[in-house]
């Protein structure tokens, strides 16, 4: 397996594109995007489990009900959420990428985001339809992955090649954080594509397979979304043996599979809004998986970890606390927990107390740019690993201002 | 009822005093703090379900295990938790509160706040604590409540006075806040007293049934402390007919304990650290109770609303987001939201959707110190209100900077 350009675009017969369209006044950023498969695709998808429910999760869900695309429209600017004519804008999204691309309206995803609450002009989708489907390109996956930010800092896409049997196969995803990031069941928004020939029963399980060991082990700042979605698109012109059962080639899948959307996890953590690092917390010698996931995911939440990680501040309390109150059962007093990054490491706590260490040194460990916890609760052989970020001024200012 | 001053010392028979002893370099901060019964006390305590329990908690729970107290020793500047030593600290502060007193160190409860994982040094305890009880007054409340005070603003004292029968009653309190703060079966740290004449069970009783409304319902930052602790004295010199049941006295003594609580409570929130407003979510038609509060407390307690309060937005999908991630069940197409203040009120969201309003007014009505988040679920009887406050920049700023 190695990583390849080109995103969405990278599996074979996939185009894409993303232009401004005027849902944003900003005519700086791009707000609409469309991914396109030249034949019709297995598809699969997960959303947010918040009771809340975005007009075009809704839609999407229903479209996909027969595990059938070709396409996928979203928008940035707008979440299409909690408006009495959400779901009637949803479908008009569909109808217009639909006639635009000479597809059928129930073959289009729909996803959306920005704020909630403000019903959506469709009128800049419908002037600018035309222009986006004709501009679609197989280089075209940085332009979509561009038109879905929102306070993304940097686009997020990636690719990898892999092989099954003689098959060279692909897949590539790109997606847009960064606040509101707590996925459960999926992302804030992620799209992935592949010309691996699969089953959509398949799809859909190694989809759900690979959601709970990476997005679903993302955080920014606890808030789960309304409109999270994760949609994958299959079309099979790698040409590859069909994937129709739990065989060796859906093994390498999901490897794969797992292989990019970990990439794309880490990069959502990485550009958590005002973020200035990665936080990696590695939890090993768990006695259940679900044992490590929570407390990974206990410490990576915590406010007062994350204040502390912005200062680089070994303030290694607040990663006991953490782990103390995270909602399952262990032996706090087994815990070790160490520091590490490309400076260097230092263990910090062995046994659940405090062990001495050089102050200055763990600073410095702190300092970059990625840095890892790692616990040991020496209790089993199971582990898990989450993502976050710290918490710094800029998270405030960004969501301070975020509607002004 | 009605409110008197003098905080823990309202109460017949009470003594406080706080001094800076020298736990805390800053020579400007109190750092120690006694509460003193003339004769022995009825004593209950609950304490955080953080599984990283401060050596505090462990002792007082032990000493309280027989429902007796006659008094309180808490530093500040230091938490005593996560130290190989914990234990035989914190009780060698009891032993020098003993000794001073003149008492049976099993019926002193001991508490801690500051930093975790760093030895606690008794010296500083040892040298001061024959001036800290040479200094007992019935004037020293106040001085108690600052000298546990961590990062709080203002100190927090409350105390009320009622009737049971003939004897004229008194319940009095001091707490200290102001991060870490979202306790589960306490709050951090606060020290209740009263000359109402109780057995143990029925305080211990009364102090459960009161916390689930008050503390629990109060959220800072989403960090549970780990040493947590409301622990409440009664010396029974008022006289009254003792409360031995669940009777009419009972319940005057319930309401006028959660009226002292709720004050506290509020006061904790108000002052969470960098907080520029406090915020109290009402939620009410919940089908039961369980509904009604968790519901509150996700809307206290989500990063991203609580930005957006603190530029005064009414971006009230975030507050249906934090709502529509609440892990209970019920119909969200049924919710309805009101933001009020002393500026005025505005519905923003009827039957799950938003309702067109005035900007600037909701604006208006954010930007006060006391903002109202009401929210009718309309599917039952039941209600819970909860307390927290908006997210600052100095929120961070006193969290990066909190151990330099």
């Amino acid at each position: 397996m190695k990583y390849v350009n080109n995103g969405v675009c990278a599996p074979k017969g996939f185009l894409a594109n993303g232009i401004h369209s005027g849902i944003r006044k900003n005519k700086t950023k791009p707000d609409l995007a469309l991914i396109y498969s030249e034949t019709i695709c297995s598809a699969a998808s997960v959303h947010t489990c918040n009771k809340v429910v975005g007009a075009p999760n809704t839609v999407t869900k229903k479209h996909l009900s027969d595990g059938i695309a070709q396409a996928v429209i979203c928008n940035s600017g707008n979440a299409n959420t909690c408006n009495i004519d959400g779901i009637e804008k949803a479908e008009a999204m569909c109808d217009l990428a639909a006639n635009a691309l000479k597809i059928d309206t129930n073959n289009v995803i729909v996803a959306s985001t920005g704020v909630i609450g403000q019903s959506l002009s469709i009128e800049p989708i419908a002037s600018k339809i035309n222009e986006l489907a004709s501009g679609l390109s197989p280089d075209g996956s940085k332009a979509a992955s561009q038109a879905i930010m929102t306070t993304d800092t940097f686009n997020k896409e990636y690719a990898v090649e892999f092989m099954l049997g003689s098959a060279v196969c692909r897949i590539g995803a790109i997606a847009k954080g960064s606040g509101m990031i707590h996925p459960n069941m999926a992302t804030m928004l992620s799209f992935a594509t592949t010309d691996v020939m699969i089953t959509s029963s398949m799809l859909d399980k190694a989809l759900r397979a690979v959601v709970d060991d990476t997005f679903n082990m993302v955080s920014v700042d606890g808030d789960t979304s309304t409109n999270d979605m994760l949609a994958i698109m299959a079309n099979g012109e790698a040409c590859n043996t069909i994937i129709d059962c739990d065989n060796e080639d859906y093994k390498v899948f999901v490897t794969a599979l797992k292989e990019v959307l970990t990439s794309i996890s880490k990069d959502l953590a990485r550009d958590g809004e005002g973020a200035t690092k990665l936080v990696t917390c590695n939890v090993i010698g768990a006695k259940d998986k679900n044992i490590a996931r929570t407390v990974a995911k206990s410490v990576i939440t915590s406010n007062l970890l994350k204040c502390a990680l912005f200062a680089a501040d070994a303030n290694w309390g607040r990663i006991l606390c953490a782990i103390g109150y995270a909602d399952c059962s262990f032996d706090i007093s087994k815990v070790d927990v160490e520091l590490a990054s490309a400076f260097g490491k230092v263990t910090v706590c062995r046994a659940g107390s405090g062990v001495g260490f050089d102050d200055d040194y763990a600073h410095n460990i702190l300092s970059e740019n990625e840095v890892f916890i790692n616990v040991n609760l020496n209790s089993g052989n199971y582990e898990a690993t989450a993502w976050g970020c710290d918490l710094s001024y800029d998270y405030v200012k960004i969501n301070a201002d975020y509607r002004t």
